[in-house]
């Protein structure tokens, strides 16, 4: 670049000149909030943090980064599970915030909308909202998760049973590729088979490929009558035979359906004000229910949940009369992994199994934990349509949270983590790999695998500067122990 | 490999060790009729026919391909429509066969069926009748056409719409990568974050990035009661508004949706033996409708069309009254291209563009085409719903076949192709890009997009042995004219 030659200024200077100031910062006040993640287990170094308001932007800065040799971390809300957009320690990276990126460029019932990567999911609700569609992928960080982040990590949440992961939402991308080009994959073609799909490569791959800037996006019609359930049932298979007996009879009309343990519930009503048990009755496991029909949805899952109590696979079951007691069934599913932590140091884990398996790996799982670490509960809630479930163990009462985290709470993870491997699942089902679990993977999964995932981040990545030391490692693979 | 230096038997001395008499032919007679497509269009050489029994004979194989450096063509039915499976005329190659490794590993109506590669489509069929499911994908070759295609293809078809292609119904996957190892992605995990999707990459592939084995495959349940219908209407827009309104009062109920020009029609009742028109009124445009639902489809769709033409969204209509009317019906839709050919020397473009944008899509281009090329015809039928239309362009009566390919059909079909990129659209909708359209897809695409394709096949496939010549070359690009 004769222009680098000429003046010789820093990488820096070069990001300051592309951005101008309002896109431009290293002042550590303003970059400190972006510099761990939302719960403060990763905290990092950065350079400055770059915030472009175009495409052309993002690949200018990309094409410098690449020339320079400089780590790019792409972050959108910053609410990472997995630390997937807090830079390292070494300060070597920038980073690179989407949120400046935020227009809605198109909006059409039945094209989708094509969104920036900084456009606020809660956002991208309302705006779908006032077309009478709706965006059908939900979950709790919506008020600050990016459509770049829930693209980049294809984020699942409470309606996947119906519509899927963003794999499944995705109609068409653009992203910045490693060395600044850019790739225009934005139309919604059906049916599209020139050859590899990038666009499914891109999804999920957290940063490490390029950097997803836009994407159109699906939308379905709005919702026009939604009826809440809470049912008490005997254990997780017959949850299961519920589900399959419902959609039996009532096809795609059950968008949630999520499992909670009594054990978990217990705590949300000690922790949480307010809250209160929705039966009187008392059950092992509970379901949470979301049917949506075009009318009379409240009879009609009142008669499917009254078949269900003929026919044994339901003990007992409540449906919301209201909006609020709606969200009020909702907040306790919300709030379990906040009770959870008011009671005792707690490690989640988000795994998947086949479905049809989940009922019996959760019974068997809890149990050999427990018997290996007899000190710490267990409790497994969440997914079970989609065979991804949130297993917590949480330690005991008093325990020192940090020291638990390292020293039962590791081994009981590494032990969940194997347990999972075993039956031939999946040890991130919905919020991928970051730096939390690149070890992990690297442990547990088919070399096979991280060998193509390997040569495709190499091939794509030469330079290895996107988001570097998340998802996969390009150093040589840990030693099993 | 110490055997080898030991004895230095000659590559195919080893495949045929592998494979034993059963698996290994060079019997030039044997090897005849898959050294060519079915529709005679390409034509090959290849030294061996290998055919494995096994995912271990396969491993084995393409290690030794591998080691030896030898050009590996995989072949499943046979019915690529891009010369896909048909070795180039160096002779270097050898054709690796699927169609023995044909076993069906395990079958359930919620998990979904585990086929190996060489399983054919219509037994595929069967099997998920036999546990009251069904496999919702079928096209014309389904008597020939296998899993290891279909997926290799992501082949699409009639039930698109409601089913989507093979991306969709692909749960998991088990393949041979090229260095011999086995990748296993069998599970079917509804939601698994582990970093790039390898099953979505291999989809699609054309057999470029490995050899697909097994996969597991999406059931859904039989069709309880079935509706054909045949509606007459104005114009491709009219169509579309068609569909988007049974769709909003019906749902998921309508399977396919076919358009069907009246020229086409005509064309069909001339040259095929036993058919007759659906309507006695006359209409520009037709369409061929499945509708499906739990009971009393018929009289569904009859009211739906019934209110149709009242809003003038249709002009005429007949619903089939028995199982052969049906597939009468759908033989007409079925009978277009042979009919067609029978007529005149025929090239087809199997295109796609956004789905709100291919009614004006169609008109623009049959006029653009007859503009530039008098003396042809040009007919867009297919899957309207799905943005993708077959786009014939039909020489006169008499021309000869061969030479009006080369000349006039060779010039319209390159200004068919570059009409749908500069709306842009899909070069290849559903039939992939094997040899017949490679060139054409380096002309046309995004520089970026073939760059990462390149990167993406040189990553996995290093030594070029995985289906050489087809989709991606690896060759400079050729120069745009």
């Amino acid at each position: 670049m004769d222009r680098k030659h000429q003046y010789q200024p820093s990488d820096l200077d070069s990001f300051r000149a592309i951005l101008g100031p309002k896109g431009f910062s290293d002042d550590p006040h303003e970059m400190a909030p972006w510099l761990q993640d939302w719960r403060g287990l990763y905290h990092g170094k950065a350079r400055a943090i770059l915030s472009p308001s175009s495409t052309q932007e993002v690949s200018a800065i990309v094409a410098e980064a690449c020339a320079a040799g400089v780590p790019l971390v792409p972050q959108g809300g910053n609410t990472s599970m997995v630390g997937g957009a807090t830079p390292d320690e070494s300060g070597a990276a920038v980073i690179l915030s989407l949120r400046r990126l935020n227009r809605i460029r198109s909006l059409d019932a039945d094209q989708g909308v094509v969104a920036e990567a900084g456009v606020i999911l809660s956002h991208l609700h309302d705006v779908a909202e006032t077309i009478g569609s709706r965006f059908p992928l939900s979950l709790g960080a919506k008020g600050s998760a990016t459509v770049g982040g829930l693209v980049s990590t294809n984020a699942g949440g409470t309606q996947v049973l119906r519509f899927g992961t963003m794999r499944n939402l995705v109609l068409g991308l653009e992203a910045v590729l490693p060395d600044g080009k850019v790739f225009n994959g934005l139309a919604p073609l059906k049916k599209d088979n020139r050859g590899y799909d990038l666009t499914q490569l891109l999804i999920g791959a957290e940063g490490t490929l390029g950097v997803v800037t836009a994407a159109t996006l699906r939308l379905v019609p709005a919702v026009a009558d939604r009826a809440v359930a809470w049912a008490g049932v005997e254990s997780p298979a017959m949850a299961l035979a519920l589900l399959r007996a419902l959609e039996a009879q009532s096809g795609p009309a059950v968008e949630s359906f999520e499992l909670i343990p009594d054990d978990a519930l217990h705590v949300v009503l000690k922790h949480i004000p307010g809250t209160r048990a929705p039966l009187s009755t008392q059950h092992r496991w509970h379901v949470l229910i979301d049917y949506v029909a075009e009318a009379g949805a409240q009879a009609a899952l009142q008669a499917l949940l009254e078949a269900a109590m003929q026919g044994d696979l339901v003990q007992d079951a409540a449906i919301a009369t209201s909006l609020s007691q709606a969200d009020a069934f909702w907040r306790l599913r919300e709030s379990i992994s906040e009770a959870e932590r008011a009671e005792a140091p707690l490690l989640s884990h988000d795994i998947s199994v086949s479905v049809e398996h989940m009922p019996a790996f959760m019974e068997q799982a809890a149990l050999a934990i427990r018997s290996r670490f007899p000190s710490v509960s267990v409790t497994a809630y969440g997914h079970l349509g989609d065979g991804n479930v949130h297993l917590h163990v949480r330690g005991q009462r008093g325990d020192d949270a940090a020291s638990w985290r390292q020293s039962t709470g590791k081994a009981a993870s590494d032990f969940v983590y194997t347990l999972v491997s075993d039956a031939g699942g999946s040890i991130s089902a919905e919020h991928g790999i970051g730096q939390m679990k690149r070890d992990t993977l690297e442990l547990l999964s088919d070399p096979v695998r991280m060998q193509v995932l390997r040569s495709i981040k190499n091939a794509l990545d030469p330079a290895g500067i996107m988001n570097p030391g998340k998802l996969v490692s390009l150093a040589p693979a840990p030693q099993k122990p």
